[in-house]
Protein backbone atom coordinates (compact mmCIF):
# COMPACT_ATOMS: atom_id res chain seq x y z
CA UNK A 1 0.00 0.00 0.00
CA UNK A 2 1.38 3.48 -1.10
CA UNK A 3 2.29 6.02 1.82
CA UNK A 4 -0.08 8.47 0.99
CA UNK A 5 -3.37 8.03 -0.55
CA UNK A 6 -3.36 7.96 -4.62
CA UNK A 7 -5.51 7.40 -7.23
CA UNK A 8 -6.36 3.84 -7.74
CA UNK A 9 -5.65 1.64 -10.44
CA UNK A 10 -2.33 3.75 -11.81
CA UNK A 11 0.86 2.06 -11.06
CA UNK A 12 4.71 3.97 -10.42
CA UNK A 13 4.96 6.90 -11.15
CA UNK A 14 1.55 7.34 -12.15
CA UNK A 15 -0.36 7.65 -9.35
CA UNK A 16 1.83 10.11 -7.72
CA UNK A 17 1.60 11.76 -11.27
CA UNK A 18 -2.62 12.20 -10.89
CA UNK A 19 -2.28 13.13 -7.31
CA UNK A 20 0.10 16.19 -8.41
CA UNK A 21 -0.41 16.91 -11.86
CA UNK A 22 1.18 20.61 -11.45
CA UNK A 23 4.54 18.78 -10.74
CA UNK A 24 3.85 15.88 -13.65
CA UNK A 25 3.57 18.28 -15.90
CA UNK A 26 7.45 19.39 -16.23
CA UNK A 27 8.36 16.04 -15.23
CA UNK A 28 7.62 14.64 -18.13
CA UNK A 29 8.24 17.70 -20.12
CA UNK A 30 11.75 16.86 -18.92
CA UNK A 31 11.61 12.97 -19.61
CA UNK A 32 10.12 13.70 -23.09
CA UNK A 33 12.60 16.17 -24.24
CA UNK A 34 15.63 13.83 -23.14
CA UNK A 35 14.66 10.19 -24.02
CA UNK A 36 12.24 10.88 -26.92
CA UNK A 37 13.15 14.70 -28.42
CA UNK A 38 15.67 14.84 -31.72
CA UNK A 39 18.92 13.54 -30.58
CA UNK A 40 22.01 11.69 -31.98
CA UNK A 41 21.67 9.07 -29.61
CA UNK A 42 18.97 6.82 -30.76
CA UNK A 43 16.07 6.59 -28.87
CA UNK A 44 16.87 2.62 -27.29
CA UNK A 45 20.11 3.89 -26.40
CA UNK A 46 18.87 7.02 -24.03
CA UNK A 47 16.05 4.27 -22.71
CA UNK A 48 18.67 1.96 -22.34
CA UNK A 49 20.66 4.57 -20.15
CA UNK A 50 17.55 5.18 -17.85
CA UNK A 51 16.69 1.63 -17.65
CA UNK A 52 20.01 1.09 -16.81
CA UNK A 53 20.10 3.71 -13.64
CA UNK A 54 16.85 2.49 -12.55
CA UNK A 55 18.10 -0.90 -12.22
CA UNK A 56 21.16 0.19 -10.18
CA UNK A 57 18.65 2.16 -7.98
CA UNK A 58 16.53 -1.18 -7.32
CA UNK A 59 13.53 0.45 -8.73
CA UNK A 60 11.30 -2.05 -10.24
CA UNK A 61 8.53 -0.07 -11.74
CA UNK A 62 10.79 2.11 -14.02
CA UNK A 63 13.40 -0.66 -14.90
CA UNK A 64 10.24 -2.57 -15.65
CA UNK A 65 8.31 0.06 -18.03
CA UNK A 66 11.53 1.76 -19.53
CA UNK A 67 13.33 -1.58 -20.19
CA UNK A 68 10.34 -2.14 -22.05
CA UNK A 69 10.19 1.04 -23.74
CA UNK A 70 14.07 0.05 -24.36
CA UNK A 71 13.38 -2.96 -26.25
CA UNK A 72 10.65 -1.43 -27.84
CA UNK A 73 12.84 0.79 -29.60
CA UNK A 74 15.45 -2.09 -30.35
CA UNK A 75 13.66 -4.49 -32.35
CA UNK A 76 12.05 -6.03 -29.49
CA UNK A 77 15.25 -7.40 -28.10
CA UNK A 78 14.42 -8.16 -25.06
CA UNK A 79 17.56 -10.01 -24.07
CA UNK A 80 19.61 -7.31 -25.20
CA UNK A 81 18.23 -5.11 -22.54
CA UNK A 82 18.49 -7.47 -19.44
CA UNK A 83 22.29 -8.00 -20.81
CA UNK A 84 22.77 -3.84 -20.65
CA UNK A 85 21.22 -4.22 -16.78
CA UNK A 86 23.33 -6.90 -15.60
CA UNK A 87 26.49 -6.40 -17.36
CA UNK A 88 26.55 -3.28 -19.70
CA UNK A 89 30.16 -3.50 -20.81
CA UNK A 90 29.63 -6.94 -21.98
CA UNK A 91 26.85 -6.45 -23.78
CA UNK A 92 26.05 -6.11 -27.76
CA UNK A 93 26.41 -2.29 -27.69
CA UNK A 94 28.55 0.64 -29.32
CA UNK A 95 31.48 1.53 -26.86
CA UNK A 96 29.93 5.03 -26.74
CA UNK A 97 27.10 3.82 -25.30
CA UNK A 98 29.75 1.20 -22.78
CA UNK A 99 31.10 4.42 -21.87
CA UNK A 100 28.18 6.73 -21.24
CA UNK A 101 26.63 4.22 -19.37
CA UNK A 102 29.43 4.12 -16.95
CA UNK A 103 29.11 8.11 -16.71
CA UNK A 104 25.37 7.29 -16.08
CA UNK A 105 26.03 4.54 -13.33
CA UNK A 106 28.85 7.03 -11.32
CA UNK A 107 26.19 9.63 -11.39
CA UNK A 108 23.57 7.64 -9.95
CA UNK A 109 26.27 6.48 -7.58
CA UNK A 110 27.43 10.31 -6.75
CA UNK A 111 27.98 13.04 -9.45
CA UNK A 112 31.17 13.07 -7.60
CA UNK A 113 32.27 9.28 -8.45
CA UNK A 114 31.97 10.61 -12.27
CA UNK A 115 36.11 10.96 -13.64
CA UNK A 116 38.02 13.19 -15.91
CA UNK A 117 38.96 9.41 -17.07
CA UNK A 118 35.48 8.63 -17.67
CA UNK A 119 35.17 11.35 -19.62
CA UNK A 120 37.93 10.89 -22.18
CA UNK A 121 36.73 7.31 -22.63
CA UNK A 122 33.45 8.71 -23.75
CA UNK A 123 35.81 11.32 -26.01
CA UNK A 124 37.93 8.71 -27.50
CA UNK A 125 34.57 6.22 -28.90
CA UNK A 126 33.24 10.00 -29.88
CA UNK A 127 30.60 11.28 -27.53
CA UNK A 128 30.50 15.05 -27.71
CA UNK A 129 29.25 17.45 -24.81
CA UNK A 130 25.68 17.03 -25.47
CA UNK A 131 25.85 13.28 -25.05
CA UNK A 132 27.96 13.22 -22.03
CA UNK A 133 25.88 15.92 -20.88
CA UNK A 134 22.52 14.41 -20.96
CA UNK A 135 23.82 10.99 -20.02
CA UNK A 136 24.68 12.76 -16.77
CA UNK A 137 21.54 14.26 -17.00
CA UNK A 138 19.08 11.12 -17.61
CA UNK A 139 20.89 9.27 -14.85
CA UNK A 140 20.34 12.35 -12.08
CA UNK A 141 16.81 12.71 -13.86
CA UNK A 142 15.93 8.81 -12.53
CA UNK A 143 18.07 9.44 -9.40
CA UNK A 144 15.12 11.13 -9.12
CA UNK A 145 12.11 9.39 -10.51
CA UNK A 146 13.16 5.88 -9.04
CA UNK A 147 13.05 7.76 -5.31
CA UNK A 148 9.48 9.31 -6.10
CA UNK A 149 8.17 5.64 -7.06
CA UNK A 150 9.41 3.96 -4.07
CA UNK A 151 9.81 6.81 -1.73
CA UNK A 152 5.83 6.79 -2.11
CA UNK A 153 6.01 3.11 -1.77
CA UNK A 154 3.89 2.72 -5.07
CA UNK A 155 2.94 -0.32 -6.29
CA UNK A 156 4.11 -2.37 -9.54
CA UNK A 157 2.51 -5.31 -11.68
CA UNK A 158 4.07 -8.15 -11.78
CA UNK A 159 2.61 -9.24 -15.49
CA UNK A 160 5.25 -8.24 -18.27
CA UNK A 161 2.64 -8.08 -20.92
CA UNK A 162 1.68 -4.78 -19.01
CA UNK A 163 4.62 -3.13 -19.38
CA UNK A 164 5.01 -4.48 -23.17
CA UNK A 165 1.52 -2.71 -24.17
CA UNK A 166 2.10 0.32 -22.01
CA UNK A 167 5.47 0.65 -23.72
CA UNK A 168 4.04 0.65 -27.00
CA UNK A 169 1.76 3.47 -25.91
CA UNK A 170 4.90 5.89 -24.51
CA UNK A 171 7.26 5.22 -27.28
CA UNK A 172 4.37 6.40 -29.94
CA UNK A 173 2.40 9.04 -27.84
CA UNK A 174 5.51 10.18 -25.77
CA UNK A 175 5.44 10.52 -21.75
CA UNK A 176 3.10 13.59 -21.55
CA UNK A 177 0.66 12.41 -23.98
CA UNK A 178 0.60 8.99 -22.32
CA UNK A 179 -0.40 10.33 -18.66
CA UNK A 180 -2.90 12.41 -20.02
CA UNK A 181 -4.49 9.40 -21.65
CA UNK A 182 -3.74 7.03 -18.67
CA UNK A 183 -6.44 8.79 -16.94
CA UNK A 184 -8.56 7.11 -19.75
CA UNK A 185 -9.30 3.66 -18.21
CA UNK A 186 -9.32 1.81 -21.63
CA UNK A 187 -6.11 3.34 -22.57
CA UNK A 188 -4.19 2.31 -19.18
CA UNK B 1 37.25 22.33 -14.56
CA UNK B 2 34.03 21.58 -15.46
CA UNK B 3 33.97 18.08 -17.69
CA UNK B 4 32.07 19.84 -20.75
CA UNK B 5 32.29 22.98 -21.71
CA UNK B 6 29.93 25.37 -20.08
CA UNK B 7 28.82 29.14 -20.34
CA UNK B 8 31.73 31.12 -18.52
CA UNK B 9 31.01 32.84 -15.46
CA UNK B 10 27.72 30.79 -14.46
CA UNK B 11 28.30 28.64 -11.41
CA UNK B 12 26.94 25.50 -9.95
CA UNK B 13 23.73 24.05 -12.00
CA UNK B 14 23.42 27.45 -13.89
CA UNK B 15 26.40 26.32 -16.14
CA UNK B 16 24.62 23.47 -17.71
CA UNK B 17 21.24 25.15 -18.00
CA UNK B 18 22.76 27.60 -20.22
CA UNK B 19 24.33 25.13 -21.94
CA UNK B 20 20.90 23.01 -22.70
CA UNK B 21 18.03 25.43 -21.82
CA UNK B 22 15.32 22.94 -22.94
CA UNK B 23 16.23 21.02 -20.10
CA UNK B 24 16.37 24.01 -17.51
CA UNK B 25 13.13 25.07 -18.40
CA UNK B 26 11.13 21.97 -16.99
CA UNK B 27 13.34 21.66 -14.20
CA UNK B 28 12.60 25.50 -12.83
CA UNK B 29 9.46 24.88 -13.18
CA UNK B 30 9.32 22.13 -11.18
CA UNK B 31 11.37 23.69 -8.77
CA UNK B 32 9.60 26.85 -8.37
CA UNK B 33 6.62 24.83 -8.12
CA UNK B 34 7.78 22.70 -5.29
CA UNK B 35 9.77 25.65 -3.61
CA UNK B 36 7.99 28.84 -4.19
CA UNK B 37 3.82 28.11 -5.03
CA UNK B 38 1.50 28.48 -2.43
CA UNK B 39 1.66 25.77 0.43
CA UNK B 40 1.12 24.61 4.13
CA UNK B 41 5.09 24.27 4.37
CA UNK B 42 6.60 27.42 4.21
CA UNK B 43 8.99 28.62 1.62
CA UNK B 44 11.99 28.26 4.45
CA UNK B 45 10.62 24.74 5.56
CA UNK B 46 10.76 23.40 1.86
CA UNK B 47 14.44 25.29 1.41
CA UNK B 48 15.16 23.75 4.72
CA UNK B 49 14.28 20.09 2.75
CA UNK B 50 16.75 21.08 0.07
CA UNK B 51 19.52 22.55 1.83
CA UNK B 52 19.69 19.04 4.33
CA UNK B 53 19.04 16.79 1.14
CA UNK B 54 21.96 18.69 -0.74
CA UNK B 55 23.84 18.35 2.17
CA UNK B 56 23.54 14.68 2.75
CA UNK B 57 24.38 14.14 -0.81
CA UNK B 58 27.63 16.34 -0.20
CA UNK B 59 26.72 18.32 -2.54
CA UNK B 60 28.32 22.13 -2.07
CA UNK B 61 26.70 24.34 -4.83
CA UNK B 62 23.57 22.99 -3.62
CA UNK B 63 23.19 22.96 0.05
CA UNK B 64 25.15 26.27 -0.08
CA UNK B 65 22.59 28.69 -2.18
CA UNK B 66 19.71 26.61 -0.83
CA UNK B 67 20.75 27.10 2.73
CA UNK B 68 21.13 30.99 1.90
CA UNK B 69 17.92 30.99 0.28
CA UNK B 70 16.25 29.44 3.33
CA UNK B 71 17.96 31.97 5.64
CA UNK B 72 16.36 34.62 3.54
CA UNK B 73 13.05 33.31 4.59
CA UNK B 74 14.07 32.67 8.01
CA UNK B 75 14.61 35.99 9.19
CA UNK B 76 18.35 36.14 8.02
CA UNK B 77 19.01 33.27 10.50
CA UNK B 78 21.97 31.43 9.37
CA UNK B 79 22.65 29.41 12.21
CA UNK B 80 19.40 27.69 12.36
CA UNK B 81 20.35 26.19 8.92
CA UNK B 82 23.92 25.60 10.02
CA UNK B 83 21.66 23.32 13.13
CA UNK B 84 19.19 21.45 10.30
CA UNK B 85 21.65 20.63 7.86
CA UNK B 86 24.38 18.79 10.60
CA UNK B 87 21.24 17.83 13.35
CA UNK B 88 18.05 18.61 12.18
CA UNK B 89 16.40 16.21 15.26
CA UNK B 90 18.27 18.71 17.40
CA UNK B 91 17.33 22.10 15.61
CA UNK B 92 14.22 24.52 17.03
CA UNK B 93 11.69 23.90 14.60
CA UNK B 94 8.53 21.91 14.52
CA UNK B 95 7.85 18.55 15.07
CA UNK B 96 6.64 18.16 11.85
CA UNK B 97 8.86 19.40 9.95
CA UNK B 98 11.69 17.22 11.64
CA UNK B 99 9.32 14.06 10.51
CA UNK B 100 9.17 15.40 7.42
CA UNK B 101 13.29 16.06 7.02
CA UNK B 102 13.62 12.44 7.61
CA UNK B 103 11.45 11.32 5.34
CA UNK B 104 12.96 13.21 2.84
CA UNK B 105 16.86 12.18 4.44
CA UNK B 106 15.52 8.75 3.96
CA UNK B 107 14.18 9.13 0.61
CA UNK B 108 17.43 10.56 -0.95
CA UNK B 109 19.76 7.44 0.81
CA UNK B 110 17.26 5.28 -1.13
CA UNK B 111 13.30 5.53 -1.65
CA UNK B 112 12.85 2.08 -0.15
CA UNK B 113 14.18 3.44 3.32
CA UNK B 114 10.84 5.41 3.80
CA UNK B 115 9.06 3.16 6.32
CA UNK B 116 5.38 3.54 7.36
CA UNK B 117 6.43 4.28 10.97
CA UNK B 118 8.28 7.16 9.61
CA UNK B 119 4.90 8.46 8.26
CA UNK B 120 3.03 7.61 10.85
CA UNK B 121 5.34 9.83 12.71
CA UNK B 122 5.01 12.53 10.37
CA UNK B 123 1.10 12.10 10.01
CA UNK B 124 1.07 12.64 14.27
CA UNK B 125 2.39 15.88 13.73
CA UNK B 126 -0.46 16.76 11.46
CA UNK B 127 1.54 16.36 8.39
CA UNK B 128 -1.01 16.31 5.70
CA UNK B 129 -0.67 13.55 2.16
CA UNK B 130 0.68 16.68 0.51
CA UNK B 131 3.42 17.39 2.58
CA UNK B 132 4.52 13.95 2.75
CA UNK B 133 4.36 13.47 -0.94
CA UNK B 134 6.42 16.97 -1.06
CA UNK B 135 8.87 16.28 1.16
CA UNK B 136 9.47 13.04 -0.98
CA UNK B 137 9.47 14.80 -4.17
CA UNK B 138 11.57 18.13 -3.51
CA UNK B 139 13.98 15.05 -1.94
CA UNK B 140 13.89 13.18 -4.88
CA UNK B 141 14.18 16.73 -7.49
CA UNK B 142 17.78 17.22 -4.77
CA UNK B 143 18.91 13.71 -5.75
CA UNK B 144 18.62 14.82 -9.13
CA UNK B 145 20.13 18.16 -9.13
CA UNK B 146 23.01 17.12 -7.56
CA UNK B 147 23.72 14.68 -9.79
CA UNK B 148 23.66 17.15 -12.11
CA UNK B 149 25.81 19.74 -10.66
CA UNK B 150 28.58 17.57 -9.16
CA UNK B 151 28.68 14.76 -12.25
CA UNK B 152 29.16 17.25 -14.44
CA UNK B 153 32.09 18.39 -12.43
CA UNK B 154 30.84 22.29 -11.85
CA UNK B 155 32.41 24.55 -9.95
CA UNK B 156 30.87 26.81 -6.40
CA UNK B 157 32.63 30.03 -5.28
CA UNK B 158 34.12 30.43 -2.22
CA UNK B 159 32.23 33.76 -1.13
CA UNK B 160 29.35 33.54 1.10
CA UNK B 161 28.13 36.44 -0.11
CA UNK B 162 27.90 35.80 -3.53
CA UNK B 163 25.30 33.10 -2.45
CA UNK B 164 23.59 35.60 0.19
CA UNK B 165 23.18 37.84 -2.94
CA UNK B 166 22.17 35.14 -5.47
CA UNK B 167 19.52 33.93 -2.39
CA UNK B 168 17.77 37.28 -2.59
CA UNK B 169 17.21 37.80 -6.21
CA UNK B 170 16.08 34.03 -6.32
CA UNK B 171 13.75 34.25 -3.42
CA UNK B 172 12.27 38.05 -4.82
CA UNK B 173 11.59 36.58 -8.40
CA UNK B 174 11.90 32.60 -8.60
CA UNK B 175 13.49 30.39 -10.04
CA UNK B 176 12.69 30.63 -13.38
CA UNK B 177 12.88 34.03 -13.99
CA UNK B 178 16.70 33.78 -12.04
CA UNK B 179 17.91 32.00 -14.40
CA UNK B 180 16.97 34.26 -17.31
CA UNK B 181 18.07 37.32 -15.43
CA UNK B 182 21.04 35.26 -14.75
CA UNK B 183 22.50 35.69 -18.74
CA UNK B 184 23.05 39.28 -17.60
CA UNK B 185 26.03 39.92 -15.95
CA UNK B 186 24.71 42.97 -13.60
CA UNK B 187 22.38 40.88 -12.08
CA UNK B 188 24.63 37.38 -11.42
Amino acid sequence: MAHITLPDGLPGIRGPMAFRPETARPINELVDILLQGPHTLSRGERELIATFVSEQNDCRYCQTIHGAIAAYHLHGDEQLVVKVKSDPQGAPISDKLKALLTIAGKTAESGKAVTPEDIARARAHGATDLEIHDAVLIAAVFCMCNRYVDGLATWAPDDPDFYRQRAALVAQNGYAASTLQGTDPERR
